[in-house]
């Protein structure tokens, strides 16, 4: 790499957002040479691949439903009218609810905007739970250590048939690849995006600038390799958004959080084995994704590993950060110990008997909504803030920010679909906030 | 102080802010011993008084305007009824706008609202203005230093004459005072609060405690000077939130910038003493705060020192920050020279013979929306996020955080109107986003 360059598009970030995001772009403008960068050595190996990598629809604003239901038949598509293996399975999302948490007003709200739009979901109740998952416990009468961790009992259960899970690494790839066949301009790895480059426009080449008092646009790069000039700059960099915006006076509006994921396999457990291959949720005959009613601890079948992957989102306790840290990669075994075992063999007690073989932390980054932001301002093409779900959002984020690259007001969604291009902008921002963050 | 004291709730910050939130706590809860603690050695210190200290009710979010409405009233009846002299005049604020910005929708938008709110304005034309102002340039025709900052000719000036400037330090010192005569704790200066202290609800007394499934709290606080535990803690601690909040997983969702302020002093000046006695604007025979079409700069008379204090809302191209630091406070007159002089006297060529012969600078702290943020959640009453109007909303403020702590749905503000007392919380946040923001 020279020490400055010019291209016309410099994405930053290959994780599922930024792929997605170049894919539409060179699709869209086919003239344009677009660079695709990741500081990492392959495209999807920082927060993307950190992901409990599941997808779905059933969200409670009308725009996270918009680009989450679009995305995940865009999945579909890929893995079934394209044949690209995304390893996609249709398990669907379960939400176990008490009765309390069923009646609450927001979880109504959520239920009656699905409805509106075209959402599917099933109730259902204590007993048919019981018969379909009979490893779950729904009756806490008489736990002491229920009662001490103010688990709630389960009465309901809210099901999304056309959530799933998936392989993120191999969604990366479908992008990634779609995109190099027709980009002319490889894509770069390893390169660590340090700066933005904001100058004034026209420059005057007088000592000090930009002043206040000019216009002023984002230019270029720079990177640990040497400046890259271009004329739009994408920055798909998720939790680390902050260390480039803020310096030139763009707020991202985000934040980030700590997640771990820890792995148990159910090879050799009876218990588990009945779990994941759970009966009447799917064609599959698998478990789904999992909700409990407490803590905000979450599972997801893994089939091929014949075991769970098992999340929390854990809110007040669980520190905010600026910037995501190498310390954010480390997953703390007693956490799982401590605070996700006791709830999850509550539960489900057959996972009282296992622990996890694998683990892995990554970040979070939330925006204050927990709705996307996508605006295209003074050069900078911002497609963030995903807030835990990029991956079922992808679709329908890199569709959007290539449609404001375009200028084109509307952007049309998979599946035909459309929304108003500038609703996910700051400025001219037009969404209800998400209340179903997991 | 012992190395840990209990109290009943302690105030984190004695700006503006936090001595309101304190007064009215106290006035409405006589029983309850409330400790107010600042890092500086007196109150007001920090971005208090590094402010511009101008007052408005012009605001186009019907929430900024209510709020500011009552905490101006508020402020005239100190002065006026009270007796307790805030300096504070009635000078109003000028927006002086181009053709074009007067008719931009978000203006347009802006005097709608203020209409129906009742917040009197009166709308100048160009030779009224070039009447009342002779020192005001309005016509740049040939002039190409103007085409060179892209500065917009005056056409239009939006004047609101409740609006008025004070002495920010007596203000802090009139809820102070008040304050002292209630309370039975002593305030306490130079104590630096390190940290909240985040604990489990009931304690089990286990290592690692809290756990995910605990209920928690906020108990007290960690200072350079020993623990403090309360059964509430109030956070009024504007730019510097996200290092209490962030470590315990609140989002403060605010961010600060720097501003400075540089001051101007006209005696000898007969074309700024023009400008200073300006005619026909308020009883005062005194100008108005004057902003200026272009590139964000602004100005305030100061009476007793004869002379102005000069700012400059500089949007792209100024670093947001996630805590302020101490360069924060430091001026740079390279900016007063380079970017804010040029446009200033060319709109007012009568600055152009004089220089600054003071500046200070300090930090303003963001919400996302412009509009404050006051929630009461596990502990901790959050009053932050004034967005640069701390002085103008402090009363309001005070009194909404005061009924959020006693439980009350409503808030009755200065001069009678009421206010839903979670109007400002981010659960329940119920507010359009303000436009006009200096």
């Amino acid at each position: 790499m020279s020490e400055s360059e010019t291209i016309d598009i410099v994405v930053v970030g290959a994780g599922i957002i930024g792929v997605a995001t170049a894919y539409y772009l060179q699709k869209n403008n086919p003239d344009k040479r677009i660079l695709l960068l990741d500081r990492y050595l392959a495209a999807g190996q920082a927060n993307t691949a950190m992901s409990a990598a599941a997808v779905r629809n059933m969200f409670a604003s009308s725009t996270n439903q918009l680009l989450t239901d679009s995305t995940v038949k865009f999945i579909e598509h890929v893995q079934e009218e394209l044949g690209f293996e995304l390893l996609f399975e249709k398990c669907g999302y379960l939400w176990l609810l008490s009765e309390f948490q069923f009646n609450n007003e927001s979880v109504q709200m959520w239920m009656k905007r699905m409805e509106k739009s075209g959402i599917h979901y099933k109730v259902y109740n204590k007993q048919q739970l019981k018969e379909m998952m009979p490893g779950l416990n729904v009756d806490f009468t008489g736990s002491e250590e229920a009662e001490l961790m103010n688990l709630k009992e389960v009465d309901y259960g809210l099901f999304g048939g056309d959530c799933g899970v998936l392989d993120p690494t191999r969604y990366v790839e479908f992008y990634l690849d779609e995109f190099k066949k027709m980009s002319s301009v490889k894509p770069r790895f390893g390169v660590n995006v340090k700066s933005l480059i904001l100058e004034a426009n026209p420059k005057l080449d007088l000592p000090g600038e930009p002043f206040v008092w000019q216009d002023k646009n984002v230019t270029g790069v720079k990177t640990d390799k040497g400046e890259i000039r271009a004329e739009c700059v994408v920055l798909a960099t998720g939790a680390w958004a902050n260390e480039l915006l803020d310096p030139i006076g763009m707020d991202s509006k985000t934040k980030c959080k700590k997640r771990q994921l820890f792995v148990v396999h159910g090879e050799d457990n009876e218990g588990l084995k009945e779990i994941l291959n759970a009966k009447g949720f799917n064609e599959l005959g698998m478990c789904p994704f999992v909700i409990l009613p407490s803590a905000g601890v979450y599972f997801r079948p893994q089939k091929q590993e014949h075991g769970f992957w098992i999340g929390c989102g854990d809110k007040l306790g669980r520190a905010y950060k600026y910037v995501q840290t190498d310390e954010d990669l480390i997953p703390e075994s007693a956490y799982y110990e401590n605070s996700m075992f006791p709830v999850l063999s509550t539960y489900f007690p057959a996972f009282a008997s296992t622990r996890p073989i694998n683990s892995w932390a990554g970040g979070y980054c939330y925006s204050p909504d927990a709705i996307p932001l996508v605006y295209y301002d003074c050069g900078v093409l911002v497609v963030n803030g995903a807030s835990g779900s990029g991956i079922m959002k992808a679709d329908a984020m890199g569709r959007i920010a290539d449609a404001l690259y375009r200028g084109e007001p509307e952007t049309e969604l998979f599946g035909g679909k459309k929304i108003p291009s500038e609703t996910l902008t700051i400025k001219k921002r037009n969404v209800e906030v998400e209340s179903v963050v997991i």
